[in-house]
């Protein structure tokens, strides 16, 4: 039932020790909130900050790092959504690669509107966290 | 007959202006040209770069930038191999969005062993190469 | 008492939205972790990595983002040592610019021998951690 | 007579070869334009793009890539005003560690105003570079 994102290893990705340097993670995380918001809720990251001025900034983050991730290997995105808010929201990402876990993420992202104020969620974006929330109570 | 490969802008890819900064591009044209190698030529970076110790540094690089490259949009990288040496190669990448042209990239890379040392290129890699420069030399 | 890192916003660090892209963020505090083993501890990154293979990944990440951080701006970064455990420690790393707090980080670093296996604290680096540890503790 | 910025070779600007990863050369090249504008010129990157919305695009990049960069080493870079024209100027950087040359970087940026069309330089900036230019005209 989660929405799943797959992202390969590049070499611009990796680090002196050949492993993902750890920020690189989060450009893959980013990717993947906006595939989901693009794709699983019809609604762009271009459509947010650049037609409506608006945005979906992070205001935390918990993440455990299980196992490192190497080059030309592909990532397995799995973002799940936890909590819906006013204006806020959980999600949930786990990234594997095979069988094996590379790290979970736990996020609040928050929706905000001119000058960067948080805002209620608009009716189709809070029904359409609500449809993929309701997905996974019931799964 | 050039290979291609297509790459959405990312929200992270962009800047203040909102459109993309240049270094991006550079990451882009490199997972590009680790794309080529990989399913072009069936030598990945991770064999090149991890099992072989071998490296493919870019010694030149020559950039026309046409017009801006937007959120959301996807670009089409072009790569045609253009001239084939004793341990370089030239490529030529034209990146497109729909008909207009974005930038035109001219890149010298190099085929270095151990040490980072310029070598002889593989017999396998230098056979791909000239495979994809004759194809070009004949359309 | 904190070890402190001054980085300015970059251009190149802000999105769209003209505010530093999360990802940056985990870069500067790699930076400022790289530069409290260099400078408060005396022991560089490029020893530990390249002379000696071995490594201080990331385990876990806790952070709390208070206020987005804007072009031009100079953050201050103020890492302090929390805990040292037998091959891993806690940093606590506050980022602020002038009076307000930006985020807030809680990270468990893990030291790693040859083959990324978690291993024991060289002793040189776990008097170290435990001197900025104690000065904390006096504070 | 050059401007100079000197940067550090943090982990995360090198890639599993141990080396710098080239599209990182160019975050450094941009912020040392940053670097340039803001002291040099006294405009800031903030003034044009967030209170102008002006730009200073990059049309044109011709780089010589002489030798890698290792983790740790600081890069000096040098840059020099090579051109003025109505709306563009030319710059070249050299990117030097010690006396080791690293690369050469001849650049054509381009001043725009709203809407990202080419536009003639405001007067102090036009004054500026010219300052610049004529330095080394006599040196």
């Amino acid at each position: 039932m989660a929405f799943t994102h797959r992202i390969r290893v590049r070499f611009g990705d990796c680090d002196p020790a050949g492993i993902v340097f750890y920020p690189r993670y989060f450009e893959m995380l980013n990717g993947t909130v906006e595939a989901f918001f693009a794709e699983a809720l019809d609604y762009s990251f271009a459509r947010i900050h650049v037609e409506e001025g608006c945005g979906v900034p992070t205001a935390h983050l918990d993440v455990d790092f299980h196992a490192p991730s190497r080059l030309g290997e592909v990532l397995r995105f799995a973002l799940r959504v936890t909590r819906i808010g006013g204006s806020s929201a959980g999600f949930e990402t786990r990234v594997t690669c095979g069988e094996e876990a590379r790290l979970t993420v736990r996020q609040v992202i928050v929706w905000t509107g001119p000058g960067l104020k948080p805002a209620r969620w608009p009716k189709s974006l809070a029904e359409g966290l609500a449809a993929h929330l309701e997905e996974e109570a019931v799964s």
